[in-house]
């Protein structure tokens, strides 16, 4: 009697770890990774499609048809030098993300919907640097991108058990200042957009600086060991 | 000779082991999921490359230029929703499955190729979504993508040995009536296409809803531990 | 005297392990794998980049444009199909294959050139399948790649160190035969397109049905353990 | 007391288990190669692209149309084989490497960024082989890549917490040496453009050919059990 009681208990257990190792593998964020770093590649890469080589025609130098390639080139170097930061960023938050449910999983997918538009928003700004428009799109797509993140990181750091290890509330915070800031500021380059391009264009050139240089002395700083909690 | 004769014995098994081993490396699903999140990547992707910036012609303003790629856009935007649907719905199944065969490896290719006309169909309807023939062709790709994954759903479900655990008959079916059920309501948006296109849009629209409303019903129910089940 | 003999043998061999330990890690396949996967998925999606949805001009039904996409929705089709069979042969053959030497690594990157002109030689013959000079690229794309497969096969079939199991000398030449079948019969359409055309075509169209035939027979058959032989 | 003690040490310890693994995970290198190879999948392919099936033009054969064709085919072959080298010295580099850092991640950007615009280099030199505006170009995208190569190998051999296996002084300076080396002649190469485009172009097309002589003949030497030490 006893040992077919231990049995159905034995078999419970042996159910419960089925289930539970079931849901392991439902929550392993290996495939949510491996699709983001292709979307990346794909983004970083996208717009050398647009750097062609020019045809020639005739009393047409091929150095005076090259300068016209020029603003497909800076298009692609912001494009690439942006996405990459916002890559590094991703990787960031998923070195602390141990599972992955269905609401990160498409969280995820509407971060990287707007991440998509970034070669679209750089060769805009790349072509018509002057004109309000193209200022005001490009700073949609960044703060849509900030918003989306800092969904991400509120959804992320509020569900422990998707977590590595718990974060402080300090570390959140901290984590959420440093996706909403640059968000805030976008948002600021997108309403000055009409009035004062110039500025637009000076904060979306000046943030990623201020962000390496932020990182940089966050880093040699004493907090060693809270580096983990750096978001971007 | 006893010995010898164990010797033997053992030399078979280690041979059965070796011809296990390599069979379970031929049914590693590593490579199968590499090649569908390079794919679905791709997909998911390839409607931002007619995001173009215009070319502006004399008396011609930004704004306007723009407002000629919203078709464009709009046809990025569904396409990226669909298929990043149809990627979470595939990274669920082989969630469930341990091992691939043959059949399954192709099973999957089968299934990709119709994926890969999401974009097409989608940019269709993103500019022709009055024409019976755009609405038809969506369709088209739609059911196919359904019935293949219903082939693959009863393929992998009547081979438990491919599994991390076997399936009972009502999780089958449920699975299957989660993947026909869509199948069947783009089959009649496909044969409404010809009389009422709007009712067909309708359709293509609305099922997404339904699903998302479904999965979170479905998973805030009391049903908790039957989760691996859901197929979408 | 005697310790410290033996702390030196003790520090040899974990010198000897730690350069085994890195060469291991020199000839480990996954990035091999990772590229070779990518490549694949990007081949096999690439014609439907030319499956463009048509500009419609004064007086042009949707319908009747749309049937003008025929060709290149052909051609997509026939090369997702034939790039998918070369990349289920690929996985077979590196199914079987453990490590990496500089030397495999340069064949697979010489067979993945071959491979990345399948959509090109599938367009052409998808546009113009009565002209010689189409039906001749195709063939010599499809000898390239047999080539390079057989040349992969007898570089790691006559390196056992490379393999998980060294294959018996019956198992070598099945799999070569198996490369160089389809090569020669792809060589003889290749020679016909001239005087023969239809022929050639007919050779392209029936080999992966002769394939998936042979396939299915020789699994079927009583060889169950040699099933790791089957290169394709 | 003492127990508490303990508790508290073991509590610390913990913590600091916990930090170090965390660390770790942040300094997995396994995203930053699927990024690479998703990069170098792309810009290996990317040239096939501009392999067009021609459009036939009244009394045009198609023998004609594809010779035109040609160009873009030689730019194809050409950025296939020296991003594939590329590719391959990549993985020598990162298979000595065991963990990241935010430098190293943020090199490795600024290595692939040179590395996308190959395709557009080969491709130019394709076309326009005798002019010294192209193959300046094309010098200046590998003097780039060496630069940045020679950047990653001093960063990381200068960190042994980043290596499997710290490197001796004689080790790093070969590997230097190899990276340096075929930049100081493509530095050459470029310098010489605007004089002798020819032998800048028999610079590019000698060195590929030198690096695999050198290679082979390091191989093949009796120093074994420094084959590590091979950057290149």
């Amino acid at each position: 009697m006893a040992d077919e009681r231990e049995v159905a208990v034995g078999r419970a257990r042996e159910g419960d770890e089925q289930a539970r190792a079931l849901l392991e593998r439902a929550r392993d964020p290996s495939r949510v990774l491996a699709l983001s770093d292709g979307v990346f590649a794909i983004i970083i890469t996208l717009l050398v499609l647009d750097v062609h080589v020019p045809e020639l025609t005739a009393g047409h130098s091929l150095a005076a048809a090259l300068r016209e390639t020029r603003p497909s080139f800076v298009a692609f170097v912001i494009s690439f030098i942006v996405a990459g930061m916002y890559w590094v960023g991703h990787r960031d938050v998923f070195g602390l993300i141990r599972r992955t449910d269905r609401g990160l999983v498409w969280l995820n997918l509407l971060y990287l919907l707007p991440v998509c538009l970034l070669p679209f928003g750089a060769s805009l700004i790349g072509r018509f640097d002057r004109e309000p428009v193209a200022v005001r799109i490009y700073g949609l797509v960044l703060v849509a991108i900030a918003v989306m993140r800092a969904a991400i990181w509120v959804y992320v750091t509020s569900r422990p058990h998707l977590l590595w290890q718990r974060l402080d509330d300090r570390q959140r915070r901290v984590g959420l200042a440093l996706t909403l800031g640059p968000g805030l500021a976008y948002l600021l380059a997108l309403l000055l957009a009409e009035i004062a391009p110039g500025v637009s264009l000076a904060i979306y050139g000046t943030l990623p600086v201020l962000y390496f240089l932020s990182i940089t002395v966050l880093r040699s700083g004493r907090k060693r060991d809270q580096e983990y909690a750096d978001f971007t």
